[in-house]
């Protein structure tokens, strides 16, 4: 849920302005991390997955800044060309897609499409026809705090075999594509894909078929809790990479930051609905907010993503669980890593989750507990 | 987001009559499924728990069969008052409530609150005076498929205590409630919390407050795919516990069941998005689904809930992994706990998930990976 212009001025962002939670997104922080990593991957074509956030005013920013989009459905096609994209700039990159949405998308424009299985060739062909393709191949995304599983992408043999599929089904065999993780913290953990991808490229030129773009993907990762390494870091390491499997035939170079460009645009305003001890013992105070796992903070299942938080305030601090507002007992956000609040907070405080602008209201549920979704108010 | 009563004839419930996904309710299944706890429980007040399906048609049958209701928020009371639920019918259940939402239920004639902690005790005092309390107490969820944490529930002394303080500061100190677990299995995993409940009653009946009420919560089990023992084991057993600990001044009992109201109410229509093997080695087909973690099947996190899976056809089967839709590599519904499917099982057949009538909908993401939250049809 969006909020409109009137209510996104500047004043009305003092603490307690907004109704709680509401998540507050500042465009220009996005529009700056947009270009950090262009500037870092110069040369590369920037896809911003859009799924990480799609607000309008946000694609708007970002088709002005010449980004392009990395696309997992339909609405979110929509939502690039409402925000002016060219269809030529979008890249449909989950592997997994229904046959009418991949209609959808080629009669719109949509020219280059991922998949990473044969079933999903046939719809590419069958559906849109000429098109340019991606095979996803399986990255280790060891490092990672918010690890992939083999739930994407084939094995680097199958990839060949599909290539000279695509090729004789009238296909345009584009490229590589792997992802080593999201919030990946290791810039040398896209060697070992960029090394594969190399190979596939070699053993797909000796059968005629020329590939000329190398997905490395997205998971660039922001500082949370803990700082990470320069963006310039990740760049350097992967360019490096591919000079030294790919040599002097370096292929084009796309990347899909999602995270990178979204997370530190966003603050997420909450309150503290309660803080309770259930026992006289010493333990920590339970914190209970007025966001949790099911109302936009979905990643801090197992802990994944350590948020930042502040308190307007300062003054002596001691141990808190911290829990959202649901009766669902999965509904706690951290009990194993270390959170300190104030001694003295008190139910109705509001406490900022900072970097909160990636995969947060979009998970949002619909209505349990029948609380609505979480609101976002664009700066 | 629900149907209107055109889309809802029977007719239309063939195979393939309803866009996937989608969650098709029989109310009249809900309706005989409270009869059977009712029945069972028979002079126990039945709050049913809002938040397993606040669907309005199974709100209004369930007020027109007598049951009360459990809410959780604003929101969930709205839906009961709507559906002509009288508000000394309902419980806020909730032991974290917002000061403004007590209030606002105060303000709606609801007089029935639950609390676990001083600073929720102190937030009824002040937004709905002379209201009946319930303190929560802290109950073992061991043997639940979907177990409750430290998450709510104070410790009995702390039980004590605060009851003294809800009489004195003019509340109405009405009982104990506990939980022991969504999806208990075990019958006898009551009687420990019901022992706990009777010297809370007893060590106050001693200061002069006498407690009349003991809510056993929900968790009664429904059968996924393994079936459980009838709702009438839990009834007797809870039934023996309370004579064993309670003797002759057993109280009156209160039971908040939701699962096993709505759960058996719903099929969830699903479509295969694709099938596929990512390597030549012979190992599970990863099978797709249109439906996922994000997207209303929230509860198999750790595949806790195991539904059951129908497909249209017959025919030999072997292993699948089941994946959700989105981009998301926690969607996974299904790789560890064995499933088969047809060995022929292409893109756009159609599978039915039953049991899905509770904890689905709710749930749903408003909008990950731009895909809309999971549609209800009412039959």
């Amino acid at each position: 849920m969006t909020v409109t212009a009137d209510e996104t001025a500047q004043p009305a962002l003092a603490a307690g302005a907004h109704p709680t939670p509401c998540l507050v997104i500042d465009v220009d922080v996005a529009r700056e991390q947009y270009q950090r990593i262009a500037d870092a991957f110069a040369g590369a074509h920037i896809h911003y997955a859009v799924k990480a956030n799609p607000e309008p005013p946000l694609l708007r920013a970002l088709v002005a800044a010449g980004c392009r989009f990395d696309v997992a459905s339909r609405a979110e096609i929509d939502l690039c060309l409402a925000a002016g994209a060219s269809p030529g700039d979008l890249s449909y990159g989950h592997p997994i897609k229904k046959a009418e949405d991949i209609a959808y998308a080629y009669a719109r424009g949509v020219r280059l499409f991922a998949f990473d299985s044969e079933g999903e060739l046939d719809k590419i062909v069958n559906h849109a026809p000429g098109s340019s393709v991606m095979c996803r191949v399986l990255a280790s995304s060891k490092g990672a705090r918010w690890p992939l599983s083999r739930k994407f992408g084939c094995v680097p043999e199958m990839a060949v075999d599909l290539m000279k599929v695509a090729a004789l089904r009238g296909l345009d065999p584009a490229g590589i594509a792997f992802h080593v993780g999201s919030q990946q913290l290791y810039p040398e953990r896209w060697e070992p894909s960029v090394a594969t991808a190399a190979s596939i490229f070699a053993a797909l030129r000796g059968s005629g078929v020329d590939l000329r773009v190398l997905n490395a993907g997205g998971g660039f990762p922001v500082s949370y809790r803990t700082p990470v390494e320069p963006i310039t870091s990740y760049a350097s390491a992967i360019r490096s990479a591919v000079m030294r499997h790919f040599g002097q035939d370096a292929p084009s170079l796309m990347i899909e930051p999602g995270r990178y460009v979204a997370a530190p645009a966003g603050v997420l305003h909450t309150q503290v609905v309660l803080v309770a001890r259930k026992s006289y013992d010493d333990e920590p105070r339970w914190v209970y907010l007025d966001v949790g796992r099911f109302g936009g903070l979905a990643e801090t299942e197992e802990e994944a993503i350590q948020y930042e938080l502040r308190t307007a305030r300062d003054g002596p601090t001691g141990p808190v669980i911290l829990a959202g507002p649901t009766c669902d007992s999965v509904d706690i956000l951290y009990q194993h890593a270390p959170y300190d609040l104030p001694l003295d907070l008190a139910a109705g405080e509001e406490i900022r989750i900072l970097g909160t602008g990636a995969y947060t209201a979009t998970y949002s549920s619909v209505g349990f507990n029948g609380l609505p979704p979480l609101r976002t108010v664009i700066r």
